[in-house]
């Protein structure tokens, strides 16, 4: 039955795209993916490698036998080499450069230069281009050859290759012959800088609501365009980057990643958080005496950590969605701290009053309900100062505050909340 | 100083578009936001509120009067109105309803058929539509009229208003006028269910490269189309909601939000942990002899709950994010749990056996080492095993478990974290 149900994997994606045979083949296991990978035609191996996530294609690329990577790199461009370097031994790389015609082999190279956290790595080449002082009838001679798909602007370029004007197809085709076209030159069109940060040139895109858009270094030389398919997937990705970092994960990790390395790329993390956690047993055992005598210090001290936890959580939430539209700033962190402190302290005194009661009558110990309470009330006011400074002061560092903001929170709302919670119990129950 | 800079805010944003301007009023306290609102132009503010969440337009719209609704309300359309509904009270939206066109009213009870959770409530109903049998000649004479915006396909319609057909306008100029339109179709557009769920059919559109997709209902009919804005705007909305399910918030959430709201917001995700907490306070203390004999069990602890609660989350990351991309279904299920189950007994092994060295060492006694080596093993399988099935079982139900899986992960490997340790403590140790 398992043969069976791998023949109906295979017959079930034949007919499909690239990106839906990539999502089918990431959620396979490694033995059933290079079942389903052999059967693919070669001409299409290129095209499903580079929808896929860097880490879930790595099998693939080490079951692809030398001699067939010159038939995969038959058609390939320098936009698929850049997806796949990263991926590829180096001399794969330089076997496809040597293929390449001249032109791909210069893209390659000038996005290169772009980090991939840059968008002028990303460039579709694919472009319509005029001379500044060409007219309607040049477009239309353009046009009458071959249009790049999903293209909607003649970029116009000066002698240098400067950008100077985008023009929409629709205004060309119902203009006169003999009209300039600077003439229809759309000022709504603003190019991106290919340095710009390829989440924020993507946004940028599509709140646009052109498909694409020109894109130019910082001396206006015309680099290339940015299209929509490549903007969705660099907002995609971005996304997933921030949900995975929360994990301390990263977005290319393969759900039939191998034991060893999908062990080796969470130990990291784990490892982490291993310091954090004995760093709050050792402020515990500060206070052995005081729980030797009061155990019900000890059953109730997840309660205080884990209520300044969620407290500090949706603070620091909150606060790296701000910084990432970049709505918080040094003109509105003041404010910002003052409504968080005021919601903490809200928040604080009701559940600090429910908690207090709750253990008071647990443990028949007002004064027990008493500590806690207020062991309560400071740490959820230290998890909104935390909340809203953690993340602003990891911005600054130009630390990503996703990824190391909630670990370095729970650090400090844990060791906080122990603290309190144990010296003021000290203080008052011995 | 204070007014000398909000003439400088307003200043600043004059020029901006709706959407900038949307995020520079979020980004405001509540305060300064109503000085900046008051000065921007009545013609443009109901565009302002369209950008911005739900949360920080409430106090916005409570501050426009009532006799201004009449010039806000001047040139609304359908989709602006479905986009403010839920912000506005129902005497405005009637109102809002009252001024319109017949036919944007119509799109407006069109589109409320739909759940706005559902593509059919977010179309664009600004077409080219031409008759099945229509020629190019047709079609030029249309097109010399008006282009909507961002436009590149003309829609062909049967005598019952059933889509049939997508014509690119580039192919149109290009084609001799006597032409029937069908002859240019193109095939490689996929017409959009109106009942397909909003996520979806935004990526769908983002990775066919067109710059809209037609949307038809579950009859054919051609309801509208969607566009690239909208497409963009519902995916970032869908990682945003993501992102703050993540702390149990919603996307709307105001940076500003009054501090008796946002308290109250987050009061609810607060109370659940707490239950949560409480309840593995009453694991702990049924080993209260346990704890107080030997304190250092107490003192350890944390450790325990948060390597597990760790191991835990990026289980869980990995599998949220796979059934978000369907790619775990039932027929990898039993490969991915195995998968997770061996990545959890490998490092679950290696962090017991640091953990134990370290606490045997630090308490100077192997035999709690042992103890806190064997409950971190076991915790940690236990995350794994939690980490597949809590999320899948979730999705089973029709739950997020973005939002409510990480609440029961915790409180699962909290329970199995502090009993197995205490009670393996208990048998080895007294």
């Amino acid at each position: 039955p398992q043969l069976e149900e791998q023949g109906a994997v295979t017959k079930l994606v034949a007919g499909q795209e690239a990106e839906s045979l990539a999502l089918v083949l990431e959620s396979l296991p490694i033995e059933q993916r290079l079942h389903v990978w052999a059967d693919i035609p070669t001409k299409d191996k290129l095209d499903v490698l580079e929808e896929m996530r860097g880490d879930a294609r790595e099998p693939l690329i080490d079951a692809v036998p030398a001699e067939d990577w010159e038939k995969l790199f038959n058609d390939v461009d320098a936009e698929q080499l850049l997806e796949l370097a990263d991926s590829l031994p180096d001399r794969l790389v330089e076997q496809a450069l040597r293929v390449m015609d001249k032109q791909q082999r210069q893209y390659f190279k000038d996005a290169s230069q772009f980090k991939d956290e840059h968008i002028g790595h990303w460039l579709n080449h694919e472009l319509l281009v005029l001379p500044i002082n060409a007219k309607v009838r040049d477009a239309l001679r353009l046009l009458r050859r071959d249009v790049p798909r999903n293209t909607a602007l003649v970029f116009l370029v000066n002698r240098a290759g400067q950008y100077s004007a985008s023009v929409n197809l629709t205004d060309i085709f119902r203009s006169p012959d003999h009209l300039p076209l600077v003439d229809l030159a759309d000022e709504e069109v603003v190019p991106i800088k290919a340095d710009e940060a390829c989440h924020t040139a993507a946004a940028h895109l599509l709140s646009s609501g052109f498909a694409s858009l020109p894109v130019v270094d910082e001396n206006f030389n015309l680099l290339g365009r940015l299209d929509l398919v490549t903007a969705g997937d660099l907002q995609s990705e971005y996304y997933e980057r921030q949900v995975m970092a929360t994990a301390g994960m990263d977005e290319e990790e393969d759900l039939f990643l191998p034991v060893r390395k999908s062990a080796k790329s969470r130990a990291v993390w784990l490892g982490i958080n291993l310091i954090t956690a004995f760093l709050a047993s050792w402020f515990i055992g500060l206070f052995e005496g005081t729980l030797q005598q009061v155990v019900a210090l000890a059953v109730l001290m997840p309660v205080v950590a884990s209520m300044g936890g969620i407290a500090g959580s949706q603070t620091l939430t909150l606060i790296v969605r701000g910084l990432a539209l970049g709505q918080v700033t040094n003109a509105n962190f003041r404010a910002l701290m003052k409504k968080e402190l005021s919601v903490g302290a809200l928040n604080g005194v009701i559940w600090a009053v429910v908690i207090g009661i709750v253990s008071a009558m647990w443990f028949s110990d007002p004064a027990l309900g008493g500590v806690i309470a207020l062991a309560i009330l400071l740490n959820i006011v230290a998890a909104a100062i935390a909340g809203v400074a953690v993340p602003v002061v990891l911005d600054k560092l130009k630390l990503d505050p996703a990824l190391s903001g909630s670990v370095i929170l729970t650090t400090v709302t844990d060791i906080v909340g122990f603290v309190a919670f144990l010296g003021i119990g000290t203080l008052i129950l011995l």
